[in-house]
């Protein structure tokens, strides 16, 4: 076996076999098969595809180039939740705490910006004194005792992803079935965990802007996860406006924090509830959907969603006081207000250049190793069908520097049409399909 | 305009501008395009292939990341050979003095064995004091004085294929038409030619074992010539046995001697003036092929040849006596013969395998540092199609080392059938077709 051979049966068109996939990965994770291998074989794979069964092959045998947690010793199921990634989208910080307060154990591995989406861990981060570097045993003591945790994968997990990841951003291997369904799942697997809900984002703010695509992807997300013996549900989203109001680290705790008062946006508030209601069912919890989704609207109302917020945000260093006091967060040095310049029906909101322009004012990374700035970001007045004047606020732009060449861009990316717009359905898809 | 977008465009099935190219490859000559993203960019054009304005692009391109020789100095048309390579192919040490008898200059840039394929580089450098690294001064004197040189590419001359051509053998993007084309065609236009005769080798031993994709390459090569004002033909040559009967560095040089003197192998003399008549008439010293076929067997059976290989060889610094003398070269340690096990008829030899034995026994490189064992290879009595005895010799074997693990092999590459095998036929095809 050598790895010339794997990358031009893949070329060819081939299936590789379980030994194949492990000698080329396991030999990537150990240095003998070079990156510029392994970026042929991921195009390779990207325009060739991969079987199911070579999917989860690849999945397995990456999760096997390190340590996979072993939560057995911690009472009933462990289920965890994974969005395909979007503009505003922080529906991790407002279910993980609602679900763990129902009673479902979360231990939830999470991510940081890419591209123009936002990362989980630096919104967390936001806050000060938060930790997403934890230790096994410390994220294994969180699951138990607070219910849930969010924290960063340590390399002794799935080595291999990282290189591989890397090589993608700078290869034109992203958007590959394959890749993202091995690389998401053979993280979340390592973390072990025995259930999953998928949020697969769909619209010009996420990965996939095409509905089928997110439907294949969802397809074999579930598919592989329950071939890989795990349970595994998905919802497609709408992501073509940004979730909720606001885009920004810090601004989208705040937002969340207000959703875990029993307020905060619609859709944000919906989304939540629609995957809280898989996972307690996932979790053997509350199989009915109507009673699971009343116990969970309880559970948020009630302040029960917030309190284990509170001793999430405590176990893993964070200043616990924030969420009674907006002011100890960062705050941008200043809020511009972008309006509409005449009358009509906003038509649609670009969330993918609201995505870059926050990276672009700071708010995400072109390189690993940039800071981010927290404070930055878009709060907004508007969404999709909404009906404005002249000079009605569209959105509150947060930054500390280049206010001129942003806020034009801003404008452009509202529409406003003369004749009114149907709102947009915030679910587009469940799988596997609800019999009829 | 940057790497990653014209990666993904090429991924994605477009066509690149010369500026996109241009870009790209330059970047990776200076090191800002990474060795993954070429990789990537290989893949992906082997999968999607270019147009042949893409070709052309690319192949401008590369040369215009390095030196190019300007040969106006010297009169008359200069034309060179360029095969695909095989097993046994040593028609360039002929054909070039057997043209340049005739008076047209050759100015023959070269390369040294890869794969199993061997390199007219080595075979020269088996003639004692022999060198094939001529500054460029010195390689267009001995073109304007001798008539020809034979040499290797200086890194001067398209640094950008060094690089491509060395990830490509480990990426399995070497079968790509495209890449062959613009990597063959940088390096010859590089030198400074006005027209091309390509000899492209079809069958096992071959890189190309499938008729209609040697003539898809043979298209491309002629076609892109042509767009970049260059005149081209190819012949496309079977590939299926050994040319002529020996296999190695020294044996070869020796049989390419005695084709000098008029004797030698049927088919390498046939190839030869084939190749020659083209030559002529791209020169424009004969343009009628009956003549100028009939120039050709003059010049070789009357010792013209011969002479102007004698001078060759001296102003490249080889001992010109090894001609008279082939005790002067080197020679292996050990003869051992295979013979035919049963009578029949030769109805197969496997020149791939033979090629590759040829490697084991230290007769061609694994690695591009390898020092080559010139003394080793095969000297074949028999062709597909030769009746034999059992007891029959099929083949003498030079070797230094490892009889006992090369000999089996060495007989299996030769297949005996009960039945008679019609001779292979030589010449496959023509490009451009002679009109009916």
């Amino acid at each position: 076996m050598n790895a010339y051979r794997i990358i031009t049966k893949k070329r060819d068109g081939g299936s590789l076999s379980s030994e194949e996939l492990e000698f080329f990965i396991r030999g990537f994770a150990e240095g003998f098969v070079a990156d510029y291998q392994m970026s042929a074989f991921l195009m390779a794979v990207f325009l060739n595809g991969m079987t199911t069964e070579e999917t989860v092959a690849l999945t397995e045998v990456m999760m096997g180039t390190g340590k996979v947690l072993d939560l057995s010793a911690i009472a009933g199921k462990k289920v965890d939740k994974h969005s395909t990634g979007g503009v505003g989208d922080k529906v991790s910080l407002v279910l993980a705490p609602l679900v763990a307060a129902a009673g479902v154990r979360v231990p939830m591995v999470s991510g940081r910006t890419l591209g123009h989406t936002g990362g989980t861990l630096d919104k967390l981060e936001s806050i000060p004194g938060f930790r997403t570097l934890l230790s096994s045993d410390e994220f294994v003591r969180n699951v138990e005792q607070v219910g849930f945790a969010i924290a960063a994968q340590s390399s002794e997990f799935v080595p291999a992803d990282g290189g591989m990841y890397a090589l993608r951003g700078v290869t034109g291997t992203v958007e590959s079935t394959p890749l993202i369904v091995s690389s998401i799942l053979s993280k979340k697997f390592a973390a072990g965990i025995d259930s999953i809900v998928f949020d697969v984002k769909c619209g010009a703010g996420a990965f996939m802007s095409d509905f089928s695509e997110a439907q294949g992807l969802a397809q074999e997300l579930v598919h592989v996860s329950s071939v890989m013996g795990k349970t595994g549900r998905a919802i497609i989203t709408d992501m073509s406006q940004p979730l909720g109001f606001t885009v920004g680290n810090v601004l989208e705790v705040k937002e969340s924090i207000e959703c875990l008062r029993g307020r905060g946006p619609d859709d944000v508030r919906e989304i939540t509830l629609e995957l809280g209601t898989e996972m307690l069912s996932l979790a053997g919890v509350d199989s009915d959907a109507v009673k699971a989704r009343r116990r969970l609207e309880r559970l948020l109302d009630g302040g029960r969603a917030l309190e284990a917020f509170a001793k999430f945000v405590g176990a893993q260093g964070g200043d616990r006081r924030v969420i009674d006091d907006f002011t100890l967060l960062p705050n941008a040095s200043s809020v511009e207000t972008v309006v509409a310049e005449g009358e009509g029906f906003v038509s649609s909101i670009d969330a993918r250049a609201l995505g870059e322009l926050c990276v672009e004012m700071g708010g995400g990374r072109r390189r690993r190793d940039e800071e981010v700035d927290k404070s930055v970001g878009f709060s907004l007045f508007v969404k999709v069908g909404d009906e404005v004047s002249k000079g009605d606020p569209l959105c509150e732009v947060h930054l500390n520097r280049g206010a001129s060449s942003i806020l034009g861009r801003v404008a452009d990316a509202f529409r406003i049409s003369e004749t009114p717009c149907e709102r947009r359905k915030l679910i587009l898809g469940r799988l596997p399909e609800v019999p009829g």
